[in-house]
């Protein structure tokens, strides 16, 4: 038996690539947490689908109320638009303040209660322009605070995919069949994706760089 | 107008001494978390008795649904029994995993949201024994993390009553009208405090040492 693992699973790429390194090693727990996002639904459905796949049985569903009652980013506050193009700005609206602290937590808490060592998470330097919680320096960090604050000292957090480009991202997860198809990338639209926010448009230049289809349908 | 801090609010006594001294110096934004602690309708009432106490207009309640589902401590189990009597275990029954770290993470979410650059939160190192997340290492580990993982770098956790004892607690509450009557500790009940669990045992003894009466309701 492998050593288990908690992996958050956006049911973005990022994610569904990092689960699908992740799981040639460890035991996998799957991690998903709705926060009141705009498409918070077709990324739980993606999640679900994605785990269904690797049939991983072990799924928390965890959700944060907090972010749609203080509002202030576009994927949570129905005031503020979701913007088309991409983004170029080092505070865009779409930052959710101190996300990636929450969800780790959560999987930290996780982590202490089954005796998992490891925790994955999708993060990509290339999205962190304006996201300073996807960058190394931040996830170095949170490891040193994880050992003074667990009884379980040697939890990790593990970022495969930090330093890819999201095109190598691409490629990586068609070697390791990985179910692209069954991803959610858009950040305004659960039906077609929107094909214009930041999110859909980083991942079509990913695949265009690949020179793959993206089997997402757009509108 | 003063600088903006937010106040963890548990309900409890701790928290409630902690809101005295912070808000003799800034604009109080009040946080409490429900994350399915045994008591947790009880410690909503502490934290709004306290709130209206000082006409704090500025609240957030959280939810946090996965500390219920991931189980492991008899705050939130309900087949783990409380135990009776002083914890002495550097394991006790009653930690949740990481729990203010969860905590913490949003308030510094909601911190960059209203432009707040301190978070008060009332640990104190007596009651680390088994919590490690009740240390100062700890607190200053995750000042250090949140300097890399926020756009305004300069949010603090704040913990003035750390190195006080309960005793002391008691004693600087009742200097500074903290309306400790309002304030609710029993891990157990919610209507009489069990006057049995680790916490009412701190809590009496806090009191005792002061040379003050309880003003909470035992069994």
């Amino acid at each position: 038996m492998s050593e288990k693992a908690v992996i958050l699973i956006s049911g973005g790429m990022d994610s569904c690539v990092t689960a699908a390194i992740a799981l040639r090693s460890y035991t996998p727990y799957f991690l998903h947490i709705k926060y009141g996002q705009l498409t918070q639904n077709r990324e739980l459905e993606a999640f679900t689908k994605i785990a269904d796949y690797y049939k991983v049985e072990k799924r928390l569903v965890a959700e944060l109320d907090y972010f749609k009652q203080i509002k202030g980013s576009a994927l949570t506050d129905d005031k503020i638009e979701i913007p088309e193009g991409l983004n170029t700005s080092d505070a865009p609206v779409t930052y959710v303040p101190f996300r990636n602290a929450s969800f780790l937590s959560a999987a930290v808490s996780w982590a202490e209660i089954i005796g998992a060592n490891k925790i994955f998470i999708g993060a990509t330097e290339e999205d962190s322009v304006g996201y300073p919680d996807c960058r190394m320096s931040f996830f170095e960090s949170f490891n040193q605070m994880i050992a003074q604050g667990t009884q379980s000292k040697d939890i990790e957090i593990v970022t495969p995919v930090i330093e890819m480009k999201k095109s190598e991202i691409v490629r990586v997860g068609m070697e390791l069949n990985a179910p692209l198809n069954l991803t959610w990338s858009c950040y305004k639209s659960e039906d077609l994706a929107c094909g214009k926010c930041d999110s859909c448009l980083r991942r079509l230049r990913a695949f265009t760089e690949a020179g793959l289809p993206d089997p997402v349908i757009y509108e």
